[in-house]
């Protein structure tokens, strides 16, 4: 009804494309939230996303997008006026430190240029200078540079302190696409969102809460009600969630996740790395740049340098109107400067050609 | 996928049925949230809403189940320590006042019995009482109860004031279904969810937003940062969104919006009333007791008195297992007291005389 072309290739960082079965199930018939088939389908899914994430924690499926999940995250964990450290080096993890603060966290702010990745050294000194930080705010992938942070190393040097502080991750473009291990990284709070690796459509937000980030939450004090975790945590052990979830996008997430488990997420990750090296040598044999550093490129998205004479919306205008081909640009200070190739998800190597055979042809038409 | 039977009777006060139009659009490809095309239909869905809720003022549509509008309707106007009457006769009465306590409103309770009506005039009373009251917390349609405050008339003595509060009201179950007027009534802040009269799976909440809740708003201190309506309020003059909202519910939501305005608000309400007014009558034939004071019953959920000897859970089983009919039981205090029947949204006559003559069966062969 809204002419949507089967063939779009949606080639940016979320939403992602949605395979067949998933389309399908969202359109499944409407049933009860409080029914024990709806109990089947949560318990299904939550035993599927804490395979994803290789953790045996809690995980809540939020109804709300990545944002409301690192609400979430702060909220459930911090009292007002707790020293948080918030690394920083792209405008998502702006948003983590903004929100941390609209609730009265105290912010250590650790900034790194846009396009390179985060230092762990760096992490461990400001601990070491600040020893009173109560957690520390991470974005394991920053969709807005393409750049994925050393999240093992980051963890590694974060849990090496005495009294080690909360690791709060932000994983929303990188969960169910790049290497990441909960349990053995000791991530205490892990966020990621439908719309991404997980191939549904966006109102989903996932939750992954540790037994340290449980300890927290019993003398965390900022207000909290609709991401309220104890209200959820009630309601988890009887398979259902405190308040009305979006039913349809379970369906979905259903789906999808015996798509992902089918083909396995050391594969998944196998997939996503090998169609972002493929992403990224295509676009140099273009003869452009990449933006970030090399060693942190993200198997998820792919920053690419505009060329100084390149009208980057008029170049996503073209690539939309005649080739249904649909790339981010950028962001804040990088907007005009770079565009952005979503590779994460339902993805392989023949959208990407496609997708930039089609930019070629509009570069060369210039 | 979930062998979700296509002619599952699901008569629950919400989720409601989904018309095939609204499962096509649920199931269509995905698109970029922000592009046109987006925008086009986040632009159609404002425009419904706005007539459907007799309003002119800005309506957003939030990524969250109504709970979430809720918390927003409170977080967006209101100062820690602000006076808040909180009129309460049923649990979701009651969830809005703890709402507004969790972030630290200091709250007037008014309540009344349950299965009653809240008394315009004992709401006028309490404000004569308490003249530092700067909002006053209303359930238009109670579905625990079965019962429609009289809001008009509650709107009316709010609004006589010589400094009126602002008046936010709860009208999840309500809203596209019963009368009500936003900008007749002078509703300051009202709040609805889409799986209720607006036919399509839960997922999203709308809220609507008066000038003198922006000028409450622009005072108001308690935290929030995804349910911000600053941030809502810049990205809905561009007919976005600011976090990615549920892409594939604003299909749904257009779908049934079409099918919403093809009938007219006018007679949609007629619809409900006279759907209810059938199920009461036959309640009544089948020698049961309603639940609700007569003058306030609800048009889109029946409370039935259980006979003494009823197991109301055994019930709902047997006619979820023979008959495909879902019912509701009760909540806290009615639980096993009461079950409650759903004629909202997508229904008429049949659905209902179906779900009687299942419940008849039942009764008949204890």
């Amino acid at each position: 009804m809204f002419n949507i072309p089967d063939d779009l290739n949606l080639r940016i960082p979320g939403p992602t494309p949605l395979p067949a079965e998933v389309r399908e199930a969202l359109a499944q018939p409407m049933m009860s939230h409080r029914s024990r088939t709806f109990g089947a389908i949560h318990a299904e899914v939550a035993e599927g996303l804490r395979e994803m994430l290789r953790t045996t924690n809690d995980v809540f499926v939020l109804t709300a997008s990545g944002t409301g999940a690192m609400e979430a995250a702060v909220v459930n964990t911090l009292s007002p006026g707790d020293s948080v450290l918030s690394a920083a080096g792209g405008k998502f993890g702006e948003r983590f430190r903004t929100i941390a603060s609209a609730y009265g966290a105290d912010i250590v702010p650790l900034d790194h240029t846009w396009g390179t990745a985060a230092a762990p050294d760096d992490i461990g000194a400001a601990l070491d200078e600040h020893p009173d930080v109560r957690a520390v705010l991470v974005t394991h992938n920053e969709t807005s540079t393409g750049v994925t942070n050393p999240l093992r190393d980051i963890a590694s040097v974060v849990k090496a302190n005495n009294t080690p502080p909360l690791l709060i991750v932000d994983a929303i473009s990188s969960a169910g696409c790049i290497e990441l291990e909960v349990d053995a990284w000791n991530i205490d709070v892990l966020v990621t969102g439908s719309q991404k690796g997980w191939m549904i459509p966006p109102g989903l937000a996932y939750i992954a809460f540790s037994d340290a980030a449980w300890a927290a939450h019993a003398q965390a004090t900022m207000p909290r009600f609709y991401f309220d975790l104890t209200a959820a945590k009630k309601k988890l052990l009887a398979n259902q969630t405190p308040w009305t979830p979006a039913v349809n996008l379970f369906y979905g997430l259903t789906a999808a996740l015996r798509l992902m488990r089918q083909e396995g997420v050391d594969n998944i990750w196998s997939r996503h790395q090998r169609v972002a090296d493929h992403t990224r040598q295509r676009v140099q044999e273009m003869e452009l740049e990449l933006f970030a550093t090399p060693q942190y490129a993200s198997n998820t998205v792919t920053a690419v340098q505009a060329p100084a004479d390149l009208d980057v919306a008029e170049l996503r205008r073209r690539l939309a109107e005649k080739h249904r081909v649909i790339l981010s640009g950028g962001h804040g200070p990088l907007k005009g400067k770079i565009f952005r190739i979503g590779h994460l998800g339902n993805v392989s190597e023949p959208a990407i050609d496609a997708a930039l055979a089609a930019v070629a042809e509009e570069l060369a038409e210039r």
